[in-house]
């Protein structure tokens, strides 16, 4: 439903639709995927003004469009967690060493990748204070001073804050040094009320990632070998980027009574003996915005679902300084804004085509163009960021209009990404096919597996896969391991991992 | 305008209003703040729920009850900085040595109050990264980045995050060693501007004491030695606890171009030339839960403004075993969450007074009581937590009796502590004066002052008081300094502080 319109000068302003004021395209300065993905992904994260680095090796300075991006994903789904019932608190930011070390496994796992803190007020400390990597341990000292009864179970608690792991090789949003994320960490009265926590948690990030971030995922179990350091289960989501690699975007872990037996956490159970309550603790983090970008941009920049948008929709007044063009403009923007769309009107003294590109980088989902000739027919022009297309859209019924070209947009996100990973997602019976799958079509392979740990790390070094999760929706693809050839134990998703 | 009522066992369960299940009083848990008001104080934090204490010295875990405090301070100041123009972002909170140490003045006043990170990665790091204490100088090596023309100015910038200060003697909310807060910066093309958004921060962070904590506050200047580290003006709004002392409870800054010199960040002004932007900082932090504590709080607990309470009215039911009962507080809950009131319905199997005695520790501004006789009557009883006041509230206007109450008890709460600063500020106009109400008299003392360091100096070596600020709202005194009997340059408040 493209719209070719001629209206002298009005027509050569859109035609410079991807020309910036320096006569060169402007999105020309984003690195094609094709050409080079690793730029391609930085380009955008840099030039739709997510993030700027700092002086700080491997922090990321989150910018006003980056960090809106994250308010959005911090207000649907803590309200999604309250809704569950969670409630949220702080925790101080420092672990002193000794508590860090109360349970064996996970200070084994997190003690090589954390900061240390060793003077404070001019003064050498007695003990090493660890920055938070994640907060288990001052968790369970104080669920060990405020549990004591069944009654005082579940404890459904939520954190909102900022963590750091010393990586080596950062990326933005994919791996830094700090980040910022959320970190549930509940009590239950028993096994199964936390395992069935862990699921349900698993299923709101699902839920959250598919409906408001328009991304598949893979809901799985994680081998022995991928786990969380301390826990008898880690679930993870997984999804599939642009580039064929894979991104693990949410965990959820189960803890048994572990760390309740090394925090000496007990209760008076309703037969009055004394117990350890059991455990969950999950986690997403700002690297779903990574996971946004390599799901849904492409070469004009981010490509953003309306619901997880900053700005869903981006004006832009055509020939702006004819009379009553900006009016119009802002008309329809009040309109919007009353029906609860978030927009705005481009009132730079760009060119309309400067506008284009600029909104395009960004990814706003829907341009609208209001010009003298629009509003004497008494429509806008809507264009799509997801496809490009164009159409009008009839100013009588703006808000109905918008609202459904929104939720269209949405969905054609979802079913793209979905067609997309669904293309990208190979079955292996045989290792030499999984090795030439891997080498040569980037994305998931599905096969069989005994679930010994050697085989994992074989097949991690012939083919460069990890297992990323054992899915809940099993297939039977053949009755052996694709490595040993002993009897299968489950399929699993295999691939190469951000 | 109290009830009294007489229903048999109803009535004897109400008198146990102050009786806890082991028979005690469970108000008798506070300390009365006549006796120790610090101890007061730390019961409360405690005993609302509001804080706990963990294996890391001078920081608190915020629990649900006070961690929604906060999220409700957040939430509504939030929207007030959006509202005037601010953005979000999230800057790293690491701060290279050699970064912090940019601007002079700024690292003296800092250098000696921080937390260091020595160690990452299981390695001694090249550099010491400072935790950070406040965010300028990450702030300014951005704006270097991103400020070329006077059209990219102004930038006003907010980041909600924690900091952290090496404090010797903490207390909660009043001065830990690692806190919540927000801080703005913005840079401006003038120094009027600058100006004018420091004044317009500090009017902000006021109106939002006043209106929403029912907390009036002192506007005024800051003197030189009380002013920020790298600040050119400081700005501060304080206010009066029932002990008398002054809590400072937001500042505002006005940098001029010392910072933007310092980091070299320039501008292509209108006029064509190179130019220094002008800058402002300000920021108030969850020490306002204490000043809530400290300004409302009585002996039996926490007392929230109707504004800032995360619980605004609790349902209690009476006799609610007896039919209809419960079913009919569910319906009040409803009725009133549908009216936007924030509601709860206490169906723990506590007695009544236990109910009642737990929910004034917690401050919730209204309860509801409602039994067999009120479903009778059509009404149920209404208690202030401000003045313990009962009053019949009629069930078919339930919610507009309700919204009427709450406004009634934020307003009354805002005159009680207006008239108590009131009553307990004083005019000194000799210094011998000034030593026997700072000595008999805890409160604000209002005295001239000439404007030297010198006097400031004395007077905290005579009568143990610090200068809290020069309030814009000047009055005459008397001609010359309280000290130094040279003429007066200014009115000041002047006090005990946290």
């Amino acid at each position: 439903m493209v719209i070719l319109r001629c209206w002298g000068f009005m027509e050569i302003e859109r035609q410079e639709s991807i020309l910036a004021k320096n006569g060169k395209k402007k999105v020309e300065a984003i690195t094609s995927m094709e050409v080079d993905f690793a730029k391609w992904y930085t380009d955008i994260v840099k030039k739709a003004e997510l993030i700027d680095y700092s002086s700080m090796r491997g922090c990321m300075i989150l910018r006003p469009y980056g960090y809106a991006i994250w308010e959005n994903i911090q207000k649907i789904l803590d309200a999604k967690l309250k809704a569950t019932g969670h409630e949220n608190v702080y925790m101080p930011m420092f672990i002193p060493e000794s508590l860090l070390q109360k349970e064996k496994d996970h200070v084994e796992g997190f003690a090589p990748e954390v900061a240390w803190v060793t003077q404070g007020g001019g003064e050498k400390l007695e003990e090493r204070l660890c920055v938070r990597p994640t907060s288990e341990t001052l968790f369970c000292e104080h669920y060990a001073h405020i549990i004591h009864s069944y009654r005082d179970l579940p404890k459904l608690y939520n954190q909102w804050c900022s963590v750091v792991r010393w990586e080596k090789t950062t990326r933005p949003f994919l791996r830094s040094l700090e980040f910022l994320w959320q970190e549930g960490h509940t009590m239950h009265e028993t096994a199964e009320e936390a395992r069935n926590e862990t699921t349900k948690m698993l299923n709101v990030y699902a839920d959250f990632c598919e409906k408001i971030l328009a991304m598949p995922v893979i809901k799985g179990q994680k081998t022995e070998k991928e786990k969380f350091s301390g826990a008898e289960e880690t679930y993870s989501i997984e999804s599939l980027m642009h580039d064929g690699k894979a991104l693990q975007s949410g965990t959820s872990h189960y803890f048994g009574d572990g760390f309740a037996k090394a925090f000496d956490i007990q209760f008076t159970g309703r037969d009055n003996t004394l117990q350890h309550p059991f455990q969950t603790s999950w986690g997403v983090t700002t690297r779903l915005i990574g996971a946004i970008i390599m799901v849904h941009g492409d070469d004009n920049g981010l490509v953003l679902p309306p619901k997880i948008a900053p700005l869903q929709v981006i004006v832009v007044p055509i020939a702006s300084k004819k009379p009553g063009v900006l009016e119009k403009a802002h008309e329809l923007r009040d309109r919007l804004q009353k029906a609860g769309i978030s927009v705005q009107v481009d009132e730079t003294d760009n060119t309309p085509g400067w506008k284009f590109a600029e909104h395009e980088m960004k990814g706003v989902p829907l341009r609208l163009e209001i010009g003298p000739r629009d509003i004497e027919n008494n429509h806008c022009i809507g264009v799509r960021r997801d496809d490009g297309q164009k159409s009008e859209i009839a100013l009588d019924h703006l808000e109905d209009n918008v609202s459904t070209l929104l939720d269209e947009i949405q969905v054609a996100l979802y079913q793209r990404a979905l067609k997309r990973r669904d293309t990208m997602t190979y079955v292996s019976t045989d290792m030499e096919s999984m090795v030439r799958n891997a080498n040569e079509k980037p994305g998931f392979i599905k096969a069989m597996w005994c679930g010994d740990r050697a085989c994992e790390d074989k097949i991690r070094e012939v083919a460069g896969l990890t297992s990323r999760n054992i899915p809940f929706e099993q297939e039977h693809l053949a009755d052996t391991c694709i490595c040993c050839g002993r009897p299968a134990k489950h399929m699993v998703y295999w691939g190469k991992a951000y």
